[in-house]
C-alpha cells in the first residue's frame, strides 16, 4: 500500500540548510571524528561537553554584536530566550570561567567535538549546522601556548590529509595598531571593510596619510618576507609588538616537524570579536573556506567573572571531509540465511562470528534481502553452516565457524 | 586580576534542564557510545544522522498531539516554524521512507546515536538535552524482526553491565482489544489513566463489566504466568492475536543467549502514540526511569508516502552510563619539561611518545602546571631525557625513549 497524497509535501522534507546523512557519510565523519579526539588526547586535552542551548544574553555578551544576526533564537516554555550555540569557544570559556579554573585547575587543555548551528538566509544555501571540532588552552599567555595549538591544528588536519594544507597565521594587533591611529567609528568600518575584502572602499573612510597608505598594503603582507616588508608600517607601539610576536610563533613552529605549510598573512581578519592577539586559518587545496580557525582571546574570560589568557582552534570537520584524501575500507555485512527449526543454531554461529567483530544479519531462507551481502552463510536444518564463496572474507568465516561453539 | 561584578549574573549560568560535562563525564560517555555502535555494526546496523531541526509540522503531524507539549520550537529568519527533534524514530522514518527505501533498500537496518530535546516544566528538574542510541529495522513485519530488536536491545545493554538487567515487553493490540470495546472518548482517557497508573480512577470513566474487570486486571499482568492469565481476558480477536504474537516473540528471543532477564508486562504503555504492536522497555537496579524503550510501529511510515512495517528501541545513553558497572582506566597524561634551549629536542621526544598513543603535554622548567602528571618527563639543556619515578608507565616511557630518534 502506498499512500497517494504527494511526495512533496513540505512537512515530509528538511528545512533549508539542514540534510540527511548516510550510513557512508556518517561512517566517514565518525572515523575522522575518532582520528581527530584520538590527536587531541595525546597533546593532553580532555574532551569536555556543553549544552547545545544557552542564554541568548551569554553569548551576546560574551562575544559582543557580531553573534547576533547569525544565532538562531527560541523562547521556552517559562518565556526565557536562548540559542542554538553558534560555536564552541564562548561556551568553554564560560565553563572554565565559573567551574573549572575556580576549582584550581589551570592551564587547562580541553577538547570538544560538537554541532553548531548558524542562522543562514533562508535563500544562501549555506548549511545551518555543522560539526566543529576543536581545543581551547586555557590560563597559559606565553609564546609556547600559541606555538602549541598551531602545531596541534597541522596535526589534526593531517588526519584526513588534505592536499596541499597550510596554515596562515597573523596577529590581531597588527592591524589594530594602524586602526588606532583613526577616529573610533572609523577603525570599526575599516575592519569591516576589510573582513569583507572591499579594498577599493578604502579610500572613501580613511584619508589619504599614512594610515591609508599602510591600510592599502595590508591585503598583500604574506609570505615569507611580510614581516620585513610590515616592519616599516608597524608605526604604533602595538603594532611593533605583534610583529616581535608573531617572529617568535614561527620560530617555536618552526621546531615541530609539520607536514603543513605555515605562512605569514597579516590581512587575516577573523569573524569574531574577541580574538586579541595570535590568529590564524587553514586552508587546503580545491576548499574555499577556512578548515580550521583559531587565535588567542584573552579578553573573553574575564566576561564570566575569572580573568585569564586563552587560545585555542575550531576545525570543519565537514569541511575537512571533504578536502581529505584518506579513503575508508568498507564494512562487510554478513548475511546468515537459515531454514526452518535451524534458528537457534544460525544464531550462535552469528554471535560467534560478532563477537569476531563481524557485522552479520540474520535472515531466513527465501526472504529477499535489499543488500549486496559481502558473504552469504547458509545453516540447513541438519547441516551448515556453509559459507559461500571464494573470497578472503568466506575463508575467515569458514575458519571461525568451524569450531562448531554454536552447535551445542 | 578578578572581575568584580557578581558570579550570579543569570547569562553566565546555564538555562534550567541543561548542563555541562567535565572530562570525566564525557570520557565515559563516549566509551559507552562506541561500545554501542560497535553492538550496532556487528548486527548489520549502519549509523544515519539527520538534522537536530524539523519544521514542528513534521512531528506533529507523524506522530500526533503527543508531541505537542513537549517541543522546544522556534521561528527562523525565513519565518518557518521548527522544532528541536524530541527522539529520532520520526526522523528516520521520514528519511527512509522518502530517500532510502524509494532507492530499493530493504528491509533497512539503521542506527543512531543523536542528542534530542524535550521541553520541559522549568521547574522540574529534568534534563532538556539527552542523548538517545538506538536502531531501527524498516521493511520487516515478521516475528523474528520483532525477536531481532529484543535481542540487539539486550546486548546493547550489556555494554554497560548494569545490575540486573530486566526487558519487560507487551504488546499493544492486547489494550487496545480491550479498549475497543469503549466510546473512542472514553478509551483516549482510559489509556491516559493507565499510562499514568491512576487505576483508581478507572471506575469513574468505566462502568461495571467484562471491559472494566479485565482493565483492573492489566497492571497485574506481569512475570511468567502473565499471559496464561491474560487469555481468558482477551475477548476481542485483536487481544487474542497480540498474546498469540508476543508469545511467538518470547520464544524467538529465548533462542538468543541472553544475560538480560526477559519479562511479560501486559500493563506497560508506551509514551509515543505510533506503536502498533510489540512494545518493550529496559530496566534495571538503581534506576527509577526506564534506561531503553521501543516496539513496532506500522503505521508511521506510510505518513511519508512509503508504507512500511518496522520495528526498533531507544535507549538513553545518560541513563544507561549511570545504571552501569564497567569502570574504565583513566587517561594517564605525561608531563615533558624542558630547559631553555631544549624546546625541540622535548617536542620530538613528545612525538614519538605520542605516536605510541600516549598523552603528553610540553611544559617550560619550572613553570606550575595544574594537573597531577601520572609521570613527569625532564629534557635538560645537555642531557636527558629523563623519566621519573618508578611505576609503570615510567618504565614504558623510559624504553620509548631509549631510542634517541627525537635527539637527531
Amino acid at each position: 500500500m502506498r499512500v497517494r497524497s504527494p511526495r512533496s509535501a513540505r512537512w515530509r522534507q528538511l528545512p533549508a540548510g539542514m540534510r540527511d546523512q548516510t550510513s557512508e557519510d556518517v561512517a566517514a565523519r565518525r572515523r575522522l571524528e575518532a582520528r581527530i579526539r584520538d590527536v587531541f588526547a595525546r597533546w593532553g586535552y580532555a574532551e569536555v561537553a556543553t549544552p547545545t542551548l544557552e542564554y541568548l544574553e551569554t553569548f551576546l555578551r560574551a562575544a559582543g554584536p557580531t553573534f547576533a544576526d547569525r544565532l538562531m533564537k527560541l523562547v521556552d516554555g517559562g518565556g526565557e530566550v536562548l540559542a542554538l550555540r553558534p560555536e564552541m569557544t564562548v561556551p568553554i570559556a564560560r565553563l572554565a570561567a565559573t567551574r573549572l579554573l575556580p576549582a584550581g585547575v589551570t592551564p587547562l587543555r580541553v577538547s570538544y567535538v560538537a554541532a553548531v548551528f548558524r542562522g543562514q538566509d533562508a535563500g544562501s544555501g549555506r548549511l545551518r549546522e555543522f560539526i566543529q571540532a576543536g581545543v581551547e588552552l586555557i590560563g597559559d599567555g606565553s609564546v609556547q601556548a600559541d606555538v602549541e595549538v598551531i602545531a596541534l591544528a597541522a596535526e589534526a588536519l593531517q588526519t584526513a590529509r588534505p592536499q596541499s594544507p597550510a596554515i596562515s597565521v597573523s596577529h590581531a594587533g597588527f592591524l589594530r595598531g594602524i586602526l588606532s591611529m583613526l577616529p573610533d567609528e572609523d577603525a570599526e568600518t575599516v575592519r569591516d571593510l576589510l573582513y569583507r575584502r572591499a579594498f577599493a572602499d578604502l579610500d572613501r573612510v580613511v584619508p589619504a596619510g599614512p594610515a591609508l597608505d599602510a591600510l592599502r598594503m595590508v591585503p598583500a603582507l604574506r609570505g615569507a618576507d611580510a614581516l620585513d616588508r610590515a616592519a616599516p608600517l608597524a608605526v604604533s607601539a602595538e603594532s611593533r609588538a605583534a610583529l616581535d610576536l608573531l617572529r617568535g610563533v614561527l620560530d617555536g613552529v618552526a621546531a615541530h616537524d609539520l607536514a603543513v605549510r605555515i605562512d605569514v598573512d597579516l590581512g587575516l581578519i577573523r569573524d569574531f570579536d574577541y580574538y586579541s592577539g595570535i590568529v590564524f586559518e587553514a586552508h587546503a587545496g580545491g576548499i574555499g573556506q577556512p578548515l580550521l580557525g583559531g587565535g588567542r582571546y584573552d579578553g573573553l574570560l574575564a566576561r564570566f567573572g575569572h580573568a585569564a589568557p586563552a587560545t585555542g582552534f575550531a576545525l570543519s570537520v565537514e569541511r575537512l571531509l571533504e578536502a581529505g584524501t584518506v579513503r575508508e575500507t568498507e564494512w562487510a555485512t554478513i548475511v546468515m540465511r537459515y531454514d526452518p527449526g535451524a534458528y537457534r543454531r544460525a544464531v550462535r554461529a552469528a554471535a560467534s562470528l560478532r563477537a569476531a567483530d563481524l557485522g552479520v544479519v540474520i535472515v531466513p531462507a527465501g526472504v529477499p534481502y535489499g543488500i549486496d551481502a559481502a558473504c552469504t552463510v547458509t545453516m540447513s536444518q541438519d547441516g551448515g553452516p556453509t559459507a559461500a564463496g571464494a573470497t578472503e572474507l568466506a575463508d575467515r568465516v569458514r575458519k571461525l565457524l568451524e569450531t562448531g561453539a554454536w552447535n551445542s
